[in-house]
């Protein structure tokens, strides 16, 4: 067993399976080959036990021996900096996978969240569709001239970016071919395959324990 | 002169003057003394230049040499392992920093901007409202213990975070008075001060050039 822990929840409704953020750490680790156990922190009773771990009660956290770290996305880049093969280690390569990693964060993931919260949610309209348009036809323009965001090749922020885009509500936003391309490209990954059997496997496992009596 | 540019607008709107976001890159530098330049793109006509170097059309983007990075997060955290006074480079500090870093960008500023954004442009609810206020009472709960976010020191994630909750717009989510004291003890650091000063005085300067015929 590695020292690397990814924490998750112990069950989650059907609706964000497959979307609960521990898969990106889960994945990220199958890239990269590296040694990880999952453990769970209950998603019905938030305590200040999960909060001290995660300050908005959410899911994951990575523990790494005596380290830990929540967000995702530092998960991510704490994970990167461990393995060439989520991010090159030279300065050019750091950088350009550090920008599109934010990118998938604060550009796109800023829009497309907040998009899809009002959707759920059932606000009267959307004032969020136009910039959230604008973002997706970016990214479209740039994934057609390039296969991988930074440094010619796999890194993190494209698994970050095909994370935030696969999205199946984001199809509503017209033909994107390049886009669609990459994340096909990038979520038939063996790492991804693997750590969505597992995301979902967890979760149907969770599901039958929640039904004992 | 310093290797290390700061790209913003040659002008900009009086509205977001003092939130354009090269000040946070502008901070940094101040903060850790680090030599750096301002250099600009138009406002007006943003052409394919300005997304060579900004896939969104937005600043800041920041070059060190021969390397560039755009995203104001990809570009503190870059910063950051330049400079201790940024943040503290053992694994411990590293990783508290970058998660909270990466807390401002997408657990609070992914709720906030866009609530500010359908708040601006009028959307008649707005669906974030909720999901705001909770996510300032957790941030207010964490302040209330202690006074940095990360490492018991400043970083680029008191930095950020201050940044984020210094809109004055947030002040209509009630009486949050560690907040307020953070924010106000962040931002009164000279190294603030300076850099706003001159991100106001660069865009008063950019109107009278534009005042001329």
């Amino acid at each position: 067993m590695g020292d690397l822990i990814v924490w998750t929840y112990d069950w989650a409704p059907e609706g964000p399976r497959g979307f609960v953020r521990d898969i990106r750490l889960r994945w990220a680790c199958e890239e990269a080959g590296l040694d990880y156990t999952v453990q769970t922190v209950p998603f019905d009773d938030r305590g200040p036990d999960h909060f001290a771990h995660q300050p908005f009660g959410q899911v994951p956290f990575l523990t790494d021996g005596a380290l830990e770290i929540f967000e995702s996305g530092a998960g991510l880049l704490h994970l990167a900096r461990k393995s060439e093969t989520l991010m090159p280690h030279d300065p050019a390569g750091e950088a350009q996978t550090l920008q599109w990693t934010i990118a998938a964060l604060n550009s796109i993931e800023m829009v497309s969240v907040p998009w899809w919260f009002l959707e759920v949610t059932g606000a009267k309209e959307n004032g969020l569709t136009g910039w959230l348009e604008n973002r997706l036809a970016r990214v479209e323009g740039i994934l057609k001239d390039r296969e991988w965001l930074a440094a010619d090749r796999f890194t993190v922020a494209d698994l970050l970016m095909a994370d935030v885009m696969r999205v199946a509500k984001l199809r509503a936003f017209g033909d994107r071919p390049a886009t669609e391309a990459y994340v096909a490209r990038i979520t038939t990954r063996p790492a991804f395959t693997k750590a969505h059997a597992d995301q979902m496997a967890h979760f149907a496992a969770a599901d039958k324990k929640r039904a004992k009596p």
